[in-house]
């Protein structure tokens, strides 16, 4: 069945602020949800248990890395990325363009698609949006997206517009093609910060009436406010009973701003990323376990905390594992941040539940000071 | 409390093959026992719970590695190696000697210790019988090993007898300054392939009285057939009533030839180290995962296996994570090869339960036949 998206509330100080349901083939989730990124069919040193122990619902795979390895033939044949990577939790994939952009340069764009070279063996690829689609039915994720250029930033105004044109006519093309009645797929608005051209963007895109919609070419490079303001004037547009993606996005802050204007998922890299070295979330800002004041610190990195990692072992532990290049002290990390992120969405929707998202949300940035290396 | 060996019975057929009981201050587990390597007080990507759903009596971990990172110290302030890592069971330490020897190349041996460079930072450290023993009360494993050096294969008889009757000396300088009650001690039997001298050590070393005693100077090179001789050299004389360990093996086969020659106790990195390149245990040999002819093998490892991964996750999806350098590979190749190990000493146990050691060993290793990269 395709993805259903239910509304329960608004908040009551703030319209755009909302509290949902996703209804999907592997379960019913409350939104606004943090979605981890399992790149090559796996969240990087955790097992699906892990994360359902950490509150995942959907986890995010690359179409981009699956379909160089191990190919989307090997996942159908698995039965779908569900069953390859034995979660029983939804799954989502990107359409592989934002990697095309960033992981596979140069790259060659033109109508058709984008000709680039794989990151792996250099060998020369081309995808378009008909062939994305046709790998992600195949992958057979809960939730597809739309090929598109993830335009870099900064961009002149005629690049963007230009760019998100052809993202308009790829998303056609894409949606054309598009071929698995247990897959939904979403929509891109993409635009920059134009405020003009992600209205043009989210107004096509929705005209085509995909399952959901998703805000792209956030998260690269430009300033908070310019970011806030992409997400703004592109939830402005979009309709009220279809789930709202922001991609790429994880920080906390950025979170609570993106549920501020209307969005329902995130998913972001970030916590299994910066776990990798050493740092990690707490409700004061961001530390690295690393620094020397950890050494003999024999308390859990949150006192408050519930994931694994702050239930069993202590800071010194952590940093004994992180300084001697142990791959479990980023599986600990990941496991406390991948929590932090998603409990920071279980307490936005309590607070939307409770009518104080707003006090909440101040809360919270007044706390997190500290978003440096501590 | 020091550890206690009780013997439960021997087999039948061959007097030489031992089931017993190890009374730890963590428990009572049966003998013989596999024991899963932690060098850095962390069985590489296994958590503790993992290790217990493998079966995981006795972890060891490395003095030398401890006493570098994060230092005695912090153990200690932490509670010992069991709260420092949040593992329940049972700990052993090794002395650090075969470190020292074999890692932080080259080294100067001299009657006080041995002189030698950090494989981390090149500094000069020093380590001698006294403080390798002071560094393991501090740590405070459930049983310390004695310092000892581990002659390369080959040597002259000439040093083997020199190095056997220095490591003596040394035995007895540890024990003088042991001083934890809460920690057995353990004495080494070397001596090289030479019945003799290790009849000399085994002798000398039961003299001084040791909680239990391991064999030494094996599986550094020498044909297996002079391995398992040094073996039988060394439990001839070694006391009914005392744990026997043997250090350093962990294939199968050579698990096997230790049990018949009347070792209780083994370990090795051997389960986690060829999982990260993608070899597993079977009861038809090692193979190798990566092989082609897994790409579309939907297939767990081995059907019969009761581990997390047989039980979770398909050849196909573990050869994919391997080959894409993803260490969730490693992970659950880890996971299968510490089962398959502490399985196959399950069973020998059973086995000599039954009296029927012997059969199963003689079926075992005609089944284990493919011992390479299949």
């Amino acid at each position: 069945m395709k993805i259903k998206y239910e509304l329960i509330k608004n908040n009551k100080e703030d319209e755009n602020v909302r509290l949902g349901l996703l209804h999907t083939n592997h379960g019913t989730y409350q939104t606004p949800i943090f979605m981890p990124v399992g790149t090559l069919a796996n969240v990087k040193t955790l097992m699906p248990e892990e994360l359902k122990a950490c509150g995942s619902s959907v986890v995010l795979s690359n179409t981009y890395h699956l379909w160089l390895r191990p190919g989307e033939d090997v996942v159908n044949k698995a039965g779908g990325l569900n069953k390859f990577m034995n979660y029983d939790g939804p799954t989502l994939t990107d359409s592989g363009g934002f990697q095309v952009f960033s992981l596979a340069k140069p790259c060659d764009i033109s109508e058709q698609g984008v000709k680039f070279k794989s990151h792996i063996d250099g060998r020369s690829l081309f995808l378009t949006p008909e062939k994305s689609i046709q790998i992600q039915n195949k992958l057979n994720s809960d939730i597809a997206m739309s090929f598109d250029e993830c335009a870099a930033y900064p961009s002149t105004r005629q690049y963007i517009e230009q760019s998100m044109r052809r993202t308009l006519r790829w998303a056609k093309r894409g949606k054309d093609v598009f071929d698995n009645p247990n897959q939904s797929l979403f929509g891109i608005v993409q635009g920059g910060e134009f405020e003009d051209l992600r209205y043009e963007s989210a107004k096509e895109t929705v005209k085509m009436d995909f399952d959901g919609y998703s805000i792209g070419g956030t998260s690269v490079g430009e300033p908070k406010d310019i970011m806030y303001n992409m997400i703004s004037y592109a939830t402005k547009y979009l309709p009220k009973d279809k789930p709202r993606y922001l991609m790429g996005v994880g920080d906390p802050i950025d979170i609570l701003q993106g549920v501020s204007r209307g969005i329902d998922m995130f998913d972001c890299v970030l916590p299994t990323r910066i776990a990798r070295h050493g740092n990690c979330f707490t409700k004061h800002g961001r530390i690295n376990i690393k620094n020397a004041k950890y050494k003999e610190d024999f308390t859990p990195i949150d006192e408050n905390c519930d994931c694994y990692t702050c239930k069993n072992f202590t800071k010194a532990y952590v940093r004994h594992l992180i300084t001697s290049g142990e791959v479990n002290g980023g599986r600990l990390l990941s496991i406390h941040n991948i929590r932090f992120l998603i409990r920071l969405t279980e307490e936005i929707r309590e607070s939307i539940k409770n009518d104080r998202f707003e006090e909440y949300k101040e809360e919270f940035i007044n706390a997190y000071k500290n978003d440096g290396n501590n």
